[in-house]
Order: structure tokens, then sequence, then C-alpha cells
């Protein structure tokens, strides 16, 4: 939690999921975080979907180049036509350079 | 969803709720979604939490000293220290700057 992210590449993957086969997707989505992390230069990966079906997805990369290595990774490439086809309404995805963090637990 | 975001300054909040109080709780987030969007610089935020707790909160602001500014906001503070004495156990706050972004919306 604690991690000094600075010079991070950040990607924020917001999507609005379709009502259709939640089992595929949840399975697709699990094995799609299993390979990010196993891909050089992956940092971390942050995710949470509410009950209105709104999710945001944040993947941290060691620099620009491992975080356009994994959007073009043919696996990856391969789901994202499939969760345009049936799993998703839209999606937006935002790169961002990271500067600074801090975090806070409670005692 | 095309809302071109470069060069802006992306905040991404990730916390873990307790959990208590989820109406204090609601009400204070609702409170605040509304008082950022009023404030100088603010582009837009998107927001998930699921049932596990984990919720992740980005917001968009037009440069560094308007997310700044917002950090400091005296509201924001006060509720902040609510934050942390009721509703979060753990929370970390990452700051990046927006070089580009995509979208898609499905036919």
């Amino acid at each position: 939690m604690g991690e000094d992210r600075h010079g991070q590449t950040a990607i924020v993957f917001t999507s609005a999921r379709t009502a259709d086969d939640e089992e595929g997707y949840s399975r697709a989505a699990r094995a799609m975080e299993a390979l990010a992390a196993e891909q050089p230069g992956f940092r971390g990966m942050e995710s949470a979907r509410g009950a209105d079906g709104i999710g945001i997805t944040v993947s941290y990369w060691a620099n620009e180049e491992s975080a356009v290595a994994w959007r073009a990774h043919a696996d990856h490439r391969a789901i994202r036509e499939q969760g345009r086809e049936r799993w998703y309404d839209w999606y937006r995805v935002t790169v961002a350079r990271v500067e600074r963090g801090y975090s806070w637990t409670g005692g």
C-alpha cells in the first residue's frame, strides 16, 4: 500500500457491463488479471465494480513501454474483442503518469 | 465520454470501507461529489464500489493547482477526518498527469 509509484504509468479502465454472461465475464476477468501480473513491468492492479455495473480497474506499469506491450498482447487483444461483443456497453481508457501518492491505514 | 483529458490531473482514491454507518457514509459521499463538482478546475469524477467494500473514485482536474486546492478545501478536510474515524479501514491516493485516452461505445 505504501508503494512509491512515482514515474509509473497508470491505466484507468472504466466500463459499464451488459447484463449478459456474468460467468464468462468473471472467468475472463480473472484470467486477464493473472496474465497481466505475469507481464514485464507490471506493478499492480486494483479493481471495483458496483451493483450498477460500472467498474473501474487501475493497472500500474513500470513505464509507457510495458503498458503499451500489454495492450498489444495477443490474448489481451482477443479478450477485448469478446468484451466489445458481449460484456461491455461502453468503456474508456485513460493513460496517466504517476506523480505522487500517499496512503493511510486505520489503527 | 470522449472528453480529451490530456494534461489534466487525475486523482485515484482507492479505499476499503468499514462495515459501519452506511447511511452517513453515503450521504457524505454524495455531498462531497456535489461539492467537488462546484470547484474551479473540476473536470469529472467516476466511482465504483464492490460488495467487498473496495472502492475506486477517480476525479479529474484542469491542473495540479485545482487538485491541490480541492484537497485543502475546509469541508473536504473535515469529511476526511470523519472518514478516517468511521468509514475507512484504509485508503490510498495516487496523483497522475493524464497523457491520453480513448473510449468505445457499443453499437
